[in-house]
């Protein structure tokens, strides 16, 4: 049985990328591009303290995505790999994750740099990055280890 | 306007907590611990090469979470922290991730360990965890830095 669940928008993220093509495919690849996110002024209390931490993740639903397909060639790689073994925008559920840079935040309004999300993206949650838990050093990057496009700065020949 | 999204279980997380009490509060804490994800069999294309990744973010609906609270104190601290400073399930729209060792899998099976959710959880997404793009080496631990009792075993005293 498939339970179903309501996800409710708690804010939006404003970014310089109004089209698809614009957009970086991880936020490292551009990472002084900023980018602005308005909580509803109803969930304020809840940031109490994020100023604390440097960087933090963004949830949101990739609301401009196409076709949902199980299996497909991706943006790094002709060859195909499953959704889930990918992090395309078109998959069930439509959930996206971005770790970005925390520079300032103004009452409701986190300004944040090194954004990879299209404008006006609806903001589902906000969570700590914090480097202590998400951080595993024996972990590879599967199929993602060969493509040097998309190494960090300092890793490319 | 706050829109609403609809999200649909895609499979269900079997782990051997059957109450909060015996869940960590991060999968590292105990990382021999086993886990199965059973993906609904209408996804499976969705894995296609998951098995060349080492871990995996597993995203789901905290089903058992009580009382949604904007700020609260948490299990690692009795100062008080906004929820989204903090990873506390009690959350608007009562998402979690968490990042596991891929053991094996078998068809629409993913045996993995490190996990830290409890059983019967329902999964909405999986993604690969590839530390190229998710690791920021200067990022901090914001108010998880003193908290001696999670920090990962190496780091201790």
């Amino acid at each position: 049985m498939n339970k179903k669940f309501e996800i409710e928008q708690i804010g939006t993220i404003y970014t310089p990328y109004k089209t698809k093509d614009e957009c970086p495919i991880q936020g490292y690849i551009n990472p002084k591009v900023k980018g602005q996110i308005e909580l509803f002024p109803e969930y304020i209390e809840g940031l109490e303290t994020i100023e604390l931490f440097s960087h933090i993740i963004l949830f949101y639903i990739f609301d401009k995505a196409g076709e949902i397909k199980l299996s497909r060639s991706t943006f790094l790689d002709d060859a195909p790999h499953g959704i889930f073994s990918s992090r395309h925008p078109c998959r069930p559920n439509s959930i996206g994750i971005s770790i970005v840079k925390l520079d300032k935040r103004n009452e409701n309004i986190l300004r944040v740099s090194g954004i990879d999300i299209l404008d006006g993206t609806p903001l589902i949650d906000i969570k700590p990055y914090i480097p202590r838990f998400d951080y595993f050093k024996d972990a590879n990057n599967g199929w993602i280890e060969s493509k040097k496009n998309c190494q960090k700065p300092k890793d490319r020949e």
